[in-house]
């Protein structure tokens, strides 16, 4: 039984062996984020299952995906569980690995991109510099309210550099931490929806615009919040030359 | 210009848009820790340059490499520059794209899967788990004697997960330092060298046999130390079986 990244959105993004996988299942059991090209690259003699979240919206319980997998896999079909981005980032992978482990049956694991480092990519920037910061963070916005304060202090100084996923209804929240703890307001902050996808937008932002950004923006798709970086400068003079006509 | 990541190793691993750039390269010029089996997949008639670094041995200046890729670049050629894991991850992407703007060429950037993200899908582990840890850090041996004391509090923290690149030399650094703002010596840290390659070697450990761990194994590779993390059960139970037969 293999678990699957899905990667970021572009089908190009795919890694070989997860097209060789999703080719060879017989079971694809998929969050609804994965797009059609990707699970176009299935069997047609494939049983496709859309499971997992898609945004804040309904989705599967645990259980019953796990049930799913379990029930599918003792009964001898090939099953992928293909996931966005990489599975053992902000994927929940733990709890269906954890049902498997229980149930005696055997799986392994592809990695796949993570939306954090496509979204920089689309930048043209590199997410960690030597004498700017030598750790990079993701995190997750659902979850920085569960924050220690050292974590805000840590993220407030200059040059820090941090992803966080799921963050657009945490913004207000992180703009005010961070702020309270000292972070310069004109510290770069951009925001990167549908990340490697052909409708992709980059927002590019203070600390002190973040909130009003993303208002007035109106995001749809997954977005994520690229903290300490802003664009490269030729990508950002094309941002605002759109901006513009 | 391309920037291109060519993942942790395992040429399967490489994201279908990195073969195809690599395929169409005119020259390519290459990290000397990318495999042959990855080198293999340019053409013929591409011209290969091995550049950068192999772990702590001798590496082109990286003056000279960005003068090899803007040199290629103005002669009209399809340069491909190929770097280990993802660029934007420890991989001094910013040094060789300030050349580039200085001298006005442009390029874009193909994210790779980085060492961390295969290490942890080796084990079959989740690096982030609700309830454990809400946040990942991404953090290199090299630089961590720069760390401000709130890093080392919240890396002591219970739960916390991070992946140390270029751990080797820093273990008994970290050890040290971990143990001092309280950690648990009992912290579980993998160490997984050559992460995802045919000789992938995983030694699990915790803090407290961390340093005798790395002594005793004698790496030669590259190695991502995974703090917080120990392998899945079933793989757990599969490395003792090895150790004592």
């Amino acid at each position: 039984m293999a678990f699957v990244g899905a990667g970021p959105g572009d089908p190009e993004l795919l890694t070989l062996r997860a097209m060789r996988l999703i080719g060879a299942a017989e079971v694809l059991l998929h969050d609804q984020l994965v797009p059609q090209e990707i699970l176009d690259l299935a069997s047609e003699s494939a049983t496709l299952v859309p499971v997992g979240k898609k945004g804040f919206g309904p989705s599967m319980k645990q259980d019953a995906i796990n049930a799913l997998i379990i029930g599918h896999a003792r009964g001898g079909a090939r099953v992928v569980r293909l996931k966005s981005g990489d599975p053992g980032v902000f994927g929940r992978l733990d709890e269906e690995t954890e049902a498997l482990d229980a149930a005696g049956i055997p799986y392994h694991v592809t990695p796949g991109l993570t939306a954090a480092t496509a979204a920089a990519a689309s930048l043209g920037v590199s997410m960690t510099r030597r004498g700017r910061n030598s750790d990079l963070r993701l995190l997750t916005g659902h979850d920085v309210r569960g924050f220690a304060e050292q974590d805000w202090r840590t993220l407030a100084r200059p040059g820090a550099v941090a992803a966080i996923y799921m963050g657009k209804r945490a913004a207000r929240f992180l703009q005010g931490r961070l702020m309270m703890h000292g972070a310069d307001p004109m510290t770069p902050v951009t925001v990167v929806e549908n990340a490697s996808r052909a409708d992709e937008r980059q927002l590019p932002a203070t600390l002190a615009t973040l909130a009003a950004t993303l208002e007035a923006a109106q995001l749809d798709g997954p977005a994520v919040l690229l903290l300490g970086l802003a664009p490269q400068a030729a990508r950002a003079a094309a941002i605002a030359r759109q901006e513009v006509s």
